[in-house]
C-alpha cells in the first residue's frame, strides 16, 4: 500500500494530456529519426541514472523510515533527468563536441533506469520486513531464532537474488499485456506523455520553467531543513515538536511539524489521500486511544512503556493492521475479479474491438502502427527470459536458505511457483487500475509462511523473508510493465528499456542497502517516537507475531477491534464500489480505509503537513488554475528533495557526533518558571 | 524623524499617477455633482472617523512604543475609508434607503479626521516626551523636580490646549501656500490621486480588489499574532527572541522576530531606509558596541547593569543621539536654505511661470479652474483664524505652567512666538520635499529650553514639556497642509476640511492618551530588553540630560564619538546632496544618517524584519511588477493593521492577568542537556 496510494493522480492527469495529443503525438516527431537501441544507452544516461537513482533512494528511504507515505515520484525523476542531460547536452553543443542529440528514447531509459532503482528502494523492505527482523523491533522478549542482525553483506546479496527475478517473469508477457490486451497503465502512459512533451519545443520551454521552479522549492527547502537543524539539540527540541494546537495536542501527536517533505508529498497526493489520513488521525488518536487509556489496568496491564506491544501499543499496531488487511484482501479479491472478467471478455471481443478501433481511430493508426514497428523492432527472447527466471529461482533455493536458515528450501519452491501467477495478476491489474498491490500480497505471505514454519522454527524470520520474496517479485512485475509502456508511447527499444531495468536494478540492489545503513548508523532507526519511527517494521513485524502465535498474544478486547475494523474496511471499499457503479458522485468524499490506518500508529503530524500541502495547492489553484496545474508537482518535488536531501549532511553530522548548538523546547508556562528558577539559582 | 522617514514613496506614486490622470481628472467627474460644503460632512463620515481614529491611534502608538519608526499609512487610510463607507452605503442602497451617494469629498473629509488624529498620536509624544519624563525612564538618580507621573487627565488637558495651535497657525497661509506657490505636497497629491481614483469605475474595482488583499493579509497578520501569543509565557520566550542567527547574534540583537508589523513596515519603506537600518545595526551592534564593551571597565564603571546610562547604553545613546542631531541640522539649515531660494525665486518669477504655464498646459486649466473655484467658494475669515490662534495661545500661557510647574510663562510666550515661523518653514518645505522636520524642532526645543530652565529648576521637565509645544504646532501645520492638498484636489471645500481637522484633532487628543494608557498599564513599557522598549523616551530624556548637565556627565571617549558621527552625519548628507546635484546616481546607495542611527539603540531586530519586507516585495516585483505595485501597500497595510490590532486583546489578557500557556525557549546545547536532566531528576 505504501507506495501505491498516489499513484492515481498520474492517471488523471493522463486523460487531459491524451486530449491535447489526440490529433497524433508521432507526427511531431515524424522528421526526428529513431536511433538503434545501443544509441538509446548512453554514458551520459547511465551517469545521470547513477546519480538520481542515488537521490531516489535517499528519498525512498527516508520516507519509508519516517511514514512509509510514499508519493509517486515520476515527474521528479522525469524532469530532473531532462534537466540534467540537457543541460550537459547544451553545455557540450556550446563547445561544439556534441555527438549524439538528447532524444526521447535516452530520456526513457534514463527515467525506467531510475524507476527501477527507486522501486528497490521500496520491495527491498529495508524499512520493512528486513527492519522487522532486528532485535530492536522484536524487542527484549524474542528468542534468537526469530531475529537476526542486519548487515550490508547479506542485504544486498538477498536483494540481488530475489530483485531480478520478477524482471525476467514479466518480460516474456509485455507483448500480450500491451499489444494485446492494450492495457493503459496509467502512470506509465503519463511518463511517456511528459517525456514526449519535453522533446516537442512548447514543451521544452514548458520543461525548462517547471525545472526552475523544481530548483527553487529544492533550495528553499534544503535551507529549511538545514535551518530547522540548528534547533534540534536533542530530543523534543526543535520544530519537530513544535506545539502548533498546544502541548497536550502535542501529545497526541497533533501538531505541524514544518516538514516540507510531507508538504510536497500532500501537494502531490489526491485530497482524497490527506483527508483521509486526518479522519483516521482523528479518529484514533482524538477519540479511540484516549477512550482505550482510561481502560489502562483493566484491559491491559498498568505502567507498561509507551511501545510495548502488550499495552496501548498492541492496540495501535494490530487496528491498523486490520484495517489494512481488511482493505488490501478487498482489493486482491476485486482485482482478481476484475482481472478474470477483462480477461475473458478480451478474449472474446478481441477481433471486434480491434475491427471497430480501426474503423474509429484513423488518426490513432500513424501512431500505433509506427509504436508497434519500433516495439516488435528488437525482441528479447522468451528462451532467454525463462532460462533466467529459472535459474535465478534455483540460485535463490540454494542461497535464502543459506542466508535464513529458518526458511527451508521447499518454503522458497513454493513461493517461487506462486510469484509468476501473482506477479501476472498483479502486473494485469495495474494495467487496469494504475493500483500495485505487492505490499499486500508481501503481508499475506508474511502470514502463510510464518504459521507454516512455526514459532519455535523462526516462524517470524521465515515470514518477513518469504514477504521479502513475494513483494519483490511482484512489485517489480507491475513497475517494469509500467516502464515498457512508457517506452511503447516514446518508441524506445524493448531492449535498451530491459537494460534499463536491468541497470537500475543492480543500482538498487547496491544503493538500497547502503542507504539504509547509512540512516540506520545514524539515527535511532525504529524508535517510535522519535523521528525515524519506520512504522511498518513494527508492523511487519506484528504480522509475523500474529502468525506464529495466533490471537491469544493480544491485549484484552484487541481482537474484537481488529475484527470490527476488518470488517468496516471491507464495508466501507464494498459502499464505495457499489457507489462507484451506481455512479452516486459522494463515493469520492469517502476516506479511504487504508490511508485512514497509517495514523493509527503514527498519529496525526504528518497527515497536518500533507494538508497544508493540500491547502496550499488549493489557494494556489484557485488564484491560477494553469500554474498549479503546471507548476504544482514541480514545487512539490522540490520539496521533498530539498527536505530528503537535507538527510545526508544531517546523517553524516550525526554519525560524526556535531550536535546542533541550540535547543527549541517548549514548555508548559508553570514548568518554565520552574525551569527559569533552576536557571537563575 | 519617526514620521517622516518613508513618506517620499508617496511622492514617487504621484508622478505615476500624474501620468494616467493627465488627461484632465475632473472630466471624468463633470457630470458628478459637488455637494455643499455641509453636506460633505456626514454621520457615518463621522462614525468610520471615529472607529479608523482608534485604529490608526492603536497602531501608531505601538509603533511609538515598539521602534518609532512609523510608515506613511496614508493609503491604509485611504483605503479602509473607502472600504467601510462604501459597504455600509452598498447595504443601505440594497435596502432602498441610500439618501446621499458615497463622494469623493466625503471620502476626503474622513481621509483629514484620520491623518489628523494619528498625527496626533505622533505628535502627542506619549512614547517620547511625555514618557521620557516618567521616573521609571529617569532612573533612580533624579530629583524629584525633574521627573512627572503620567497621568491620563493632564496629558489630555495639554494636549488639547497644544494641540489646535497649529490648525490656527496655517489656516491662513493656506491659499498662500497652494495657489500662489503651487507648492507640489507629495503626499497629499497621492493622497487625492488615490481618492479620485476609487471614485471612478475602474479605480472602484481595482479598490475593492485591493481592499480584500489588504483584509487577507489583515487577517492572516491578526491570526499569527495570535498564535504568537500562545508561546510567550515570559521574557525570553516567543518568536520575539527566536534567534535566527544563533543566540550570539541574539545577544547582539540579530535575530528575524517574525513582526508582521515590521515586515509591512518594511515593504512600505524604500529599500534604502531598509538597508540603512541594517547597515547601521551592523555597524553598531555588530562592530561598535562589541569593541567599546572591551574597554569595560577603563572607559565606563564596570558591572553596571545594561540600562545605565552611565555605561555601555550611554555610548549607544548619545552616539545615535548626536548622528541624528547631525542629520537634523543639515536638514533643518538645508531645507530653510531652499525655503528662502525658492520663496525669493518664486517672488520674482511668479508672473513668468503663470504665464508660461497657462500656454503651456491647456489641458490642466479646466481642472485647475475647477479647483480653484472650489477651493475658494467656503471660506475660513483669517480674522477667525488669528483670534483662535491667539486666544489658544493665551490659555497655554495661562494651563501649561499648571501642569509643568517648571515652565514659566515667558517660556511659553517665546515658543509661541517662534513657532508659527517655524510652522510656516515646516509647511513650505514639506510642501517642496514631503519632509516634515517636526521632530528636529522638537530635539532643538529641548537642549534650548532645558539649558535655559537650568536644572535645578526642573530644566529637563521644562524641556521635554516645550518640546511637546514645540512639536505639536509644527507637525500639524505640515500635516494640515497636506491635507489642505487633498481637499484642493478632490474639490473639498475648505470648511468641511477645516472641521474634519478639528474634528479629527480632537478626536487625536482624547484617543491617544488613552491607547498609551492602555499599552502603559499591560506592558513593561520603557524596559530597553522588552518588547516595547521606547527607544525616544530614552533618547528624549537624555537629550534633556544634556542640555542641563552639559557634556560632563558622559562616559569617557563619548563625546569624542559623538562629535565623531555627529560630523559624519553631516558629512553624508552634503555628500548626497553634492551627487544629486551633479546627478551622479551613486547617492541612491548612500544610507541616510537618519535612518542608521535608530538601530544604534534598538538592535538590529526590526531592520532585519524590514529588509525581509524589501525582499518580500523586491522578489514579488520580480515575479508581477503590477501585482507588486498595485497590491504590495494595500498587503503591507493589512499585516500592519492586523499584528497592531492583536495588541488590544493582547493587551487586555496582559492587564487581566491571563498568561500564555506555553514558552517557547531557546537553550544551548549544553544548558539544555541540564534543563533536561532538571526536568527529570
Amino acid at each position: 500500500m505504501e507506495e501505491e496510494l498516489t499513484k492515481d493522480i498520474e492517471g488523471g492527469e493522463v486523460h487531459r494530456e491524451e486530449e491535447d495529443a489526440a490529433a497524433s503525438m508521432e507526427k511531431a516527431f515524424v522528421e526526428t529519426e529513431v536511433p538503434s537501441w545501443r544509441k538509446q544507452i548512453t554514458i551520459r544516461s547511465m551517469v545521470t541514472s547513477l546519480l538520481l537513482s542515488l537521490v531516489f533512494n535517499v528519498i525512498v528511504c527516508k520516507l519509508n523510515l519516517t511514514t512509509g507515505v510514499i508519493p509517486s515520484l515520476n515527474v521528479a525523476a522525469g524532469l530532473l533527468g531532462f534537466a540534467m542531460v540537457k543541460t550537459w547536452t547544451v553545455l557540450v553543443e556550446k563547445c561544439g563536441l556534441l555527438k549524439q542529440p538528447f532524444t526521447r528514447q535516452e530520456n526513457t531509459v534514463i527515467q525506467t533506469c531510475i524507476v527501477a532503482s527507486s522501486g528497490i528502494a521500496f520491495s527491498s523492505g529495508t524499512a520493512s520486513y528486513l527492519l522487522a527482523m532486528t532485535p530492536k523491533i522484536a524487542g527484549a522478549g524474542s528468542a534468537a531464532v526469530n531475529v537476526k542482525e542486519l548487515s550490508v553483506g547479506w542485504m544486498m546479496g538477498f536483494l540481488f537474488v530475489v530483485s531480478f527475478v520478477g524482471l525476467f517473469s514479466i518480460v516474456p508477457l509485455r507483448k500480450v499485456m500491451i499489444l494485446k490486451y492494450k492495457l493503459s497503465y496509467p502512470s506509465g502512459t503519463a511518463t511517456a506523455y511528459l517525456i514526449n512533451s519535453f522533446h516537442t519545443p512548447k514543451g521544452a520551454k514548458l520543461a525548462k520553467k517547471q525545472v526552475w521552479c523544481l530548483f527553487k522549492s529544492f533550495v528553499g527547502s534544503f535551507l529549511f531543513a538545514c535551518f530547522k537543524w540548528f534547533f534540534a539539540a536533542s530530543d523534543g527540541c526543535g520544530f519537530d515538536s513544535f506545539p502548533t494546537f498546544g502541548l497536550q495536542a502535542l501529545n497526541k501527536r497533533f501538531n505541524f511539524d514544518f516538514s516540507t517533505t510531507y508538504i510536497g508529498v500532500g501537494m502531490i497526493c489526491p485530497y482524497m489521500v490527506n483527508v483521509s489520513l486526518l479522519v483516521g488521525a482523528i479518529l484514533s488518536w482524538g477519540v479511540m486511544w484516549p477512550l482505550i487509556q482510561t481502560k489502562e489496568g483493566s484491559w491491559y496491564k498498568a505502567g507498561l512503556k509507551g511501545s510495548d506491544i502488550h499495552g496501548i501499543q498492541g492496540y495501535r499496531v494490530f487496528i491498523a493492521i486490520s484495517m489494512m488487511l481488511g482493505d488490501g484482501l478487498f482489493h486482491v479479491v476485486y482485482m482478481v475479479i476484475v482481472t478474470v472478467k477483462n480477461f475473458i471478455a478480451q478474449q472474446s471481443e478481441q477481433k471486434n474491438v480491434n475491427d471497430s478501433m480501426e474503423e474509429e481511430q484513423q488518426i490513432g493508426d500513424y501512431d500505433e502502427n509506427k509504436r508497434k514497428e519500433y516495439f516488435l523492432k528488437d525482441q528479447i527472447p522468451n528462451a532467454a527470459a525463462i532460462l533466467g527466471y529459472v535459474v535465478l529461482a534455483a540460485l535463490s533455493i540454494v542461497l535464502i536458505p543459506v542466508i535464513f536458515h529458518q526458511l527451508k528450501w521447499y518454503h522458497i519452491l513454493v513461493a517461487y511457483s506462486v510469484a509468476p501467477v501473482l506477479a501476472f495478476c498483479n502486473a494485469y491489474g495495474c494495467g487496469l487500475t494504475d493500483w500495485s498491490l505487492a505490499s499486500n500480497y508481501g503481508k499475506l505471505a508474511i502470514l502463510i509462511f510464518s504459521s507454516w514454519a512455526g514459532l519455535e522454527h523462526g516462524g517470524i524470520i521465515a515470514g518477513l523473508a518469504s514477504c521479502g520474496v513475494m513483494m519483490s517479485i511482484v512489485s517489480t512485475a507491475s513497475d517494469l510493465m509500467q516502464d515498457f509502456k512508457t517506452g511503447y508511447l516514446t518508441l524506445s527499444s524493448p531492449r535498451s528499456m530491459f537494460f534499463g531495468q536491468v541497470y537500475g536494478t543492480a543500482l538498487g540492489c547496491i544503493m538500497s542497502p547502503l542507504v539504509f545503513w547509512f540512516f540506520f548508523k545514524a539515527y535511532n532507526v525504529g524508535d517510535p517516537s522519535g523521528s525515524y519511527p519506520a512504522p511498518f517494521a513494527t508492523m511487519y513485524r506484528a504480522i509475523a507475531t500474529l502468525g506464529v502465535e495466533g490471537f491469544s498474544s493480544l491485549p484484552k478486547h484487541c481482537l474484537t477491534l481488529m475484527i470490527v475494523f476488518f470488517v468496516g474496511a471491507v464495508v466501507i471499499n464494498v459502499l464505495i464500489e457499489i457507489l462507484k457503479k451506481y455512479d452516486i458522485k459522494i463515493y469520492r468524499f469517502i476516506p479511504s480505509p487504508m490511508c485512514m490506518a497509517i495514523p493509527f500508529y503514527l498519529g496525526a503530524y504528518f497527515a497536518i503537513d500533507m494538508c497544508v500541502g493540500s491547502l496550499i495547492l488549493f489557494l494556489w489553484g484557485r488564484q491560477n488554475k494553469k500554474d498549479a496545474k503546471d507548476y504544482g508537482p514541480a514545487v512539490a518535488s522540490g520539496l521533498i528533495c530539498g527536505d530528503s536531501l537535507w538527510g545526508i549532511p544531517g546523517a553524516i553530522l550525526a554519525l560524526s557526533g556535531v550536535n546542533s548548538p541550540m535547543c527549541m523546547k517548549f514548555l508548559s508556562s508553570s514548568v518554565n518558571t520552574k525551569v527559569d528558577a533552576f536557571l537563575q539559582g
